[in-house]
């Protein structure tokens, strides 16, 4: 009924810094039983002065599946992004102009958690919510279904099916506040905890800000991913990012300061030399899968872009390699209405099996009261101008350094 | 969160035609962000003249495992039907005077699909939620549990496990309107959308209308299932209408003009001779099904009666075996208490797993945006004309022609 | 959508006796289609005149995974506990002065059952809502997961994946009312019902009364669960009481007038020797589990305490071992953090699989309409002589009789 410690306290420890003066309101929250129906800040109403007109919306959604679901719409003058608190903090999608990020998928609705059974079909249940523009897989598994094992109640091991790409997506958030800073430029945070915990299981907690300030085309997500338990725990978190038109099409690239490039499997072998650029709508297209390794400047941030065929619109990824070392690329590029898009996956392994990722080393563990940090920045860019300079930033990156191009699967 | 075509035109096309005077209400909408928690319309805001008094009533349960589900009462001033938007779309009971078409399940409540977990007990989940007079089976597949194959999202050959009779009664309802025609008989119509949809899977709607004049003992359902996919798709529907007491007891009876009738295995093969003759309550008695194809006039339409032990009174149901080429007989005849029922189950195929349907080429496929439609016309008799009337209309079908009787199972 | 029969009055049925001036107040209800979001009733709106101030509360939670969660919280001036009317009248606390009766699980929130698939994690889905001081397992089978046999719709024996610890805790109460006697002392009465159903399944029925009397410091829980199927049906119950710090603690103490205890597996027949005692948390910790039978008095009631360090705290809970012939305790010492805790487990079994406990004859069965009683009373005790006097009480059941130590499993 009530968590353990005093949330009020710990959304801002650490990074989550927050001034006595700051602007505060809890949205959902299990420590005060809240949960509004509806909220709204906006105009005159707006606590401090800002250049560009900001709004936050928060609303529930009605009918089908989507019966219950929450979500919050901030507009920050130039950029608008859609909150999922019931799906796990995901972002539905981000528009600026004539530019949205997200995809068509053939989910329509934001699924309510509830109508998720992710058992279903072979462990690939999830599959019945997947719409979102981002989307977490973890935390205590990322990868494709399939038997792993695990250490039950009476101390033997015993084997579990995990589901594809985990719980965290389909928990709804314990706690969400809005902040905007008293201090210009007034940023405005949507922070939210997401728990996921278990008798004889993991008590990882998710802690999320997403961050942008009034006017500015970039935003930040920042997570802080903590082991509660008592016990070392394994975890793992992959950024689901999807990318469908108008960004992707025919023509649209991806630019990546690329260390290692490898083929998920003997199918996305075929056509690695072409990784890079994607091709427009094909009907039957079998998705391809690459899995990077990048390089990173002297503070060990990488940057990714991906860019529409006229090079006049796209949109960039800036990341810590320590925080996020794997990145993985999956085009699923078949009709338009069979769900066009392209992931741009920056995690803590590779969608593996996580027995596979484990043997690999590629699954990280946190001591008990441990927490690991991930930030990813995002750039939403309009001209041609905005691209090429982010281009160069990312060949910069990569300098004369050679990509190694493993033609083969991982064994 | 969004559909992503204008749903208030779809709800118009092809047979469900409206025209701009009809009286048009919208109850539940993903569309317009709608629910009611409760709705009606009756006496003078009635906003057409009519014979007989009529109503309507949307309301939402409350305690035990109906929380929250949504249903729609019409009562046209002859007979009255509940509807189940969050069942998908499926009918509760209908009412006539004395005569109840719908049974006494074990299941009392309307059960929320949140509560229902179909790969439970093997695949037999969806049994904890079956009481409906008429809940349809599909829209994936509509048959028995156990294993299939499908084709995975890296274009693998993979096994999933299918659940007893599928997912579409269990998915509740996306838009839901009432519709009153302003041109006389001021035709009352119930309708909604149930989306079967995945990424990775299939991508149907359902549309359906139930459609009654005011005073009339006649409705018609009318559906219309699209696949909204870029790729072939197989589908399958069937009608699961069920029926106990009053219309059940000793001495009531099926009558169809069979073409052919097979048990469906080796037990109902047993008893296939009084197939169409109901016993009174046997405590242990163990199901017994039979599958049929029926006869038809001119026009492809068959119709079927199910008359009780006096004769006057019954059901009629009549349908295009274009349409609907399968009929299935279920018969459970236990103690009251455990579910004393009969299932006239019109379909497209019989409820054998669809991998056996499948090679019997009984698993139909739909093109992109390609659409079918079904139409079961239900007539309430309540006196010996009415039934003698019917049950000579199924005669005439039948003619002369002989029924085939195969006393084995299929293979 | 309504129960067959009269709520109104099975709730007075047998042992739930009802006077006409009583004061009743029905907060769930699928019978009336009542859900409040929330109730009180205090102050001088109590309708009797009480020694001690009496407050009971009903609210819903929201945030998280407890979003719609009903609980009720019932005050009687000397004791304070909260029952979980959306998770099987479930008890999720009892507070007196300094005593808290419940446990500090890694499950923080109190889990909607919407959120809870039993069937994940191999069969152990149930620890993801596991928090309750007092949680039933049961209805249909109350023990650890794995295959079981059953016959299935067509007559045929089927196995099924039996889940943890049943589904009762996972059903939301259909019906529950507040009694307050008019007579003196005006006993506090929170009754509701749990309905374990399904079509080819059991038609299992809970009734729950949990009594107390304003300033009392002991309550008792009444349950009955009847048999509403036509055919025998086999049920079981184990009440899963869960007891963390204050009272459980190094040197912390289970005293029982044991006839015959056994471990549950080698692992607790390491340790059978210091099985009454308890240590401090101890990191790693596997859990421990033993099964016993007691000596009763002429009554066939027998008595457990469980008594602190100091022997200045402890709860007492008697019954009938006609009742409930089998007791568990499960030891659970491992850090704080990752759920340090004792159960007591008074049940019709041990929490074998199913198929082990029916082998060994302790799956009871009731006959069509038959019901069984379960009555435990809990009393909590607050000082030395409260706790000597339940020691006392005990060991006088004991008198001289020799408790049989089995050094080795159960075959």
């Amino acid at each position: 009924m009530k968590t353990s410690v005093s949330v009020a306290l710990l959304l801002c420890v650490t990074t989550f810094v927050c001034q006595a003066e700051d602007f505060r309101q809890r949205l959902i929250s299990v420590e005060e039983n809240i949960r509004h129906e509806s909220w709204s800040l906006e105009g005159s109403d707006f606590p401090f002065k800002t250049a560009s007109p900001v709004s936050i919306t928060k609303k529930t959604l009605h009918g089908g599946k989507q019966e219950g679901v929450e979500v919050i719409e901030v507009d920050n003058g130039a950029l608008r992004f859609t909150v999922i608190p019931t799906r796990g903090m995901g972002i539905y999608e981000v528009v600026k102009g004539d530019l949205r990020l997200g995809w068509n998928s053939p989910v329509k609705e934001i699924v309510h958690p509830s109508y998720v059974n992710l058992n279903s079909r072979g462990g690939l249940g999830w599959l019945e919510g997947f719409n979102e523009w981002m989307v977490r897989c973890g935390l205590e598994w990322v990868g494709h279904p399939g038997e792993d094992k695990f250490i039950n109640n009476v101390g033997d091991e015993a084997t579990m099916d995990l589901t594809l790409h985990g719980k965290i997506a389909n928990i709804p958030a314990s706690e969400v506040e809005i902040v905007i800073d008293e201090e210009p430029p007034h940023m405005i945070r949507v922070r939210g905890r997401v728990d996921e915990r278990m008798f004889y299981g993991p008590q990882l907690e998710l802690w999320t800000e997403i961050a942008t300030a009034p006017g500015s085309s970039v935003f930040t997500l920042t997570d802080q991913i903590v082991n509660e338990g008592a016990d070392d725990q394994e975890f793992q978190i992959l950024y689901h990012t999807n990318f469908g038109p108008p960004l992707l099409e025919e023509g649209a690239e991806l630019v990546a300061p690329i260390k290692e490039i490898r083929p998920f499997n003997d199918h996305a072998a075929q056509a690695i030399d072409k990784a890079a650029s994607y091709d427009s709508p094909t009907p039957g297209y079998i998705e391809q899968v690459y899995c990077m390794e990048l390089f990173a400047d002297e503070n060990n941030r990488s940057e990714v872009l991906l860019k529409n065929s006229k090079h006049d619109r796209g949109v960039s990824m800036a990341w810590s390699v320590e925080e996020l070392p794997y990145l993985t690329q999956w085009k699923n590029l078949p009709a338009l209405d069979a769900g066009y898009v392209t992931g741009i996956e920056p995690g803590t392994s590779f969608p593996h099996n996580r027995q596979v990722e484990r043997e690999k080393g590629r699954v990280p563990k946190l001591k008990p009261g441990e927490m690991r940090q991930f930030q990813i920045e995002f750039g939403v860019l309009m001209s041609e101008v905005e691209v090429s300079e982010t281009e160069e930033s990312i060949r910069k990156i990569q300098g004369d350094r050679e990509t190694k191009v493993n033609s083969e699967p991982e064994e």
